[in-house]
């Protein structure tokens, strides 16, 4: 088991990269372009798995909508998996709903699909699959 | 920078426990002690980190309260460092205010501090120094 990367919901980038340049100037930020336009992002390379910053640019967005309602902060976790549609079949035997019906492309070409967060203790919970190179 | 453990506030933690064993049979769980009752802790050791499931035992306890106001989730971020007085002073330099002005045995016998979260975008975070072995 392998945490791919956690998603952490901001509402001004710009700050929050400062905060990690400020605390852990040897971790690499790097600009990730988002397709959809709903957001910014900036993923922080830790020695062990990566952060997602991401800041809503539409109010109606999901990540949009966390801050409204929840407020900036931790927003999901990501496990790697290596045969994504096998994890998706293991979720759904262990009565996990899937957010989406089929994996689709995400952050860095991988594969990925999230889990129902009240299957999973409040958690929003995703599945990662790296493209193979 | 390397994160050390992700913590997760959960209501039931047998659940939240069936659900790590049911979609990552290979990760350990191991109970860990807390010392002052106000919570049980589960560690699921990924390969890369840990996570630390924790269910209340009280109320009035940070976890408690966490719930109460936020619902299960993700609960705080620990990043490992080497010098915990030192990364405490970077973040008071960076104008981040500290929970405790000293350092405190934390699980697994870590000397920890947990940062204002209203100062870190929302997301409670924690420097996590191991003992010396």
């Amino acid at each position: 088991m392998k945490v791919e990367h956690i998603g952490i919901a901001v509402q001004d980038l710009a700050k929050a990269v400062a905060y990690y340049k400020a605390l852990f100037p040897e971790a690499e930020c790097i600009e990730e372009p988002v397709a959809d336009g709903s957001m910014k992002m900036v993923i922080v390379k830790a020695d062990n798995l990566k952060l997602e910053l991401m800041e809503p640019l539409k109010e109606n967005s999901p990540v949009g909508k966390f801050i409204a309602k929840r407020g900036e902060g931790l927003h999901h976790i990501a496990y790697a998996v290596k045969d994504i549609v096998a994890s998706m079949a293991d979720a759904k035997a262990a009565g996990i709903r899937l957010l989406t019906e089929e994996p689709y492309t995400g952050a860095e070409e991988c594969l990925v699909c999230f889990m129902h967060p009240k299957d999973t203790f409040g958690t929003l919970s995703e599945f990662c699959q790296h493209p193979v190179k």
